[in-house]
């Protein structure tokens, strides 16, 4: 009799449920996103709704509507009630009995959690420390896919050196982006970041960071940063959907600039604000 | 009110159950192996469980007992009472809301299933069809993870291709494994494979050819092998847990020796069945 055990309890195969089977513990076969709602409105859901399509289709998950996605996240949105919220969703190839080869009729699995944001005030104001961390992804990290083993290896490395973020840095030492964020310098009137490629997330808070460095007047290079660059520019912050513009004032324990939120940073967070209002 | 979404179906976040926030299937934050017995016996079970507890220390899983996971195999082995068996089983950090970071007191996750060996009858005596496929993983491949999204995408590749694995090549155009074996060149009287490192696995089923290569008086050259020393070998074979040697007789469409398993091969895989008796 095939049987799987779950914990220590024994229970015959064909009894347990498809969560169990799901391809998406077994590989890591799916894409997320992750969105948030800033005062009771999405924030780019248009923007996140295409990456995911992008994501899907990289993986070759095929036959997910987009149109029914974009209704599910209003839905489950709408039926929280939360103003300032985190939404996450991902979808997975499938259950299946494991086997790294897939059937074509694969149902894929849809999976969404809208929960409250976390009070992001002290961060912003303060900013915080981050530590470098080998690059140790694959190469795809286009592609937003439930394999995050080696970001959240970094981020532990981070979180065990008192820093907030890992920030990556690839063999040739240049840094592509953070564990969950990218990653931004600002030298001079210069705005620094990693160009899009296979080795970084197509960011749409970058998007919208670059679009807000443009509106207050600051050159953008789009040019990978070493780690040189990085302890002697003027500022350094992180951009992530959860808490859009999050400056850094400690790199590997070298303080940025004065310590503080430089000034640009702070024009670009308040810019930053005229897009989500 | 925070919720989660399945499907179509809005739950209360709380009212969920735990296997919908496994960290294995958020992050593919955890471990796994595969064993397979031989008419009732499992084949190299410590080496299997020793390979696990490396994993699982790799990725700071801990409070693992390897005791427990041993009884645990043997008792779903017993009841399930299949003779040819193949036993899958894998370890997460924990379900817990989605986080990069972890607790400390987090529980860990323990699945497994017993199913029934697909017959390999075919596969050993005329051999497969290959085909090479960028190695797009991670750096730290010797850890036996649940992020396998590359190695399920190289081998639709080859699925594609009407072959039955997809050799991973690297940037410097070496061979390191096939998606789901380790792999194996005979040159002359040489048998040449991928030294142990970050990039490989640790492969129980290279450990024990590589001894029945020496029992049989082949040289053993630890060293990657190259596109052009793969197309012209004498003989080609992977390895893998769940069939143990397999002839590899097409690689890329090119026809390896006469198109049929080669003479040190079927020694090979004869001299690896005197261990699992």
């Amino acid at each position: 009799m095939q049987i799987a055990m779950v914990q220590d309890k024994i229970v015959p195969l064909e009894k347990l449920e498809a969560v169990y089977f799901d391809r998406g513990t077994y590989f890591g076969d799916g894409v997320y996103e992750v969105l948030r709602s800033y005062n009771g409105k999405i924030f780019a859901l248009e923007e996140h709704l295409q990456r995911f399509a992008n994501s899907l289709a990289a993986i070759e998950i095929t036959s997910v509507d987009t149109k029914q996605i974009r209704s599910r996240v209003l839905k489950a949105f709408d039926a929280a009630g939360i103003s300032n919220a985190q939404i996450y969703f991902h979808i997975t190839r499938g259950s299946a009995i494991r086997n790294h080869n897939w059937d074509a009729d694969l149902k894929p699995n849809f999976f969404l959690t809208v929960t409250e944001l976390a009070d992001d005030k002290e961060t912003k104001t303060k900013g915080i420390a981050v530590s470098t961390h080998p690059d140790w992804r694959w190469k795809r990290c286009d592609i937003k896919s439930l394999n995050l083993l080696p970001n959240i290896l970094a981020r532990r490395d981070a979180a065990k050196k008192d820093c907030a973020e890992a920030i990556l840095v690839d063999e040739a030492g240049l840094i592509t982006e953070g564990a969950g964020s990218a990653f931004f310098a600002i030298i001079g009137r210069t705005l620094q970041t990693t160009p899009l490629g296979f080795n970084i997330l197509p960011s749409i808070t970058r998007k919208f960071t670059i679009q807000a460095a443009r509106n207050i007047g600051l050159e953008i290079v789009e040019k990978s940063t070493t780690l040189q660059q990085a302890t002697s520019a003027d500022e350094l912050f992180i951009a992530v959907t959860t808490k859009d513009i999050v400056p850094v004032v400690k790199f590997d324990n070298k303080t940025i600039g004065d310590g503080k939120p430089g000034k640009y940073t702070k024009l670009l967070i308040q810019e930053f604000r005229t897009f989500t209002v």
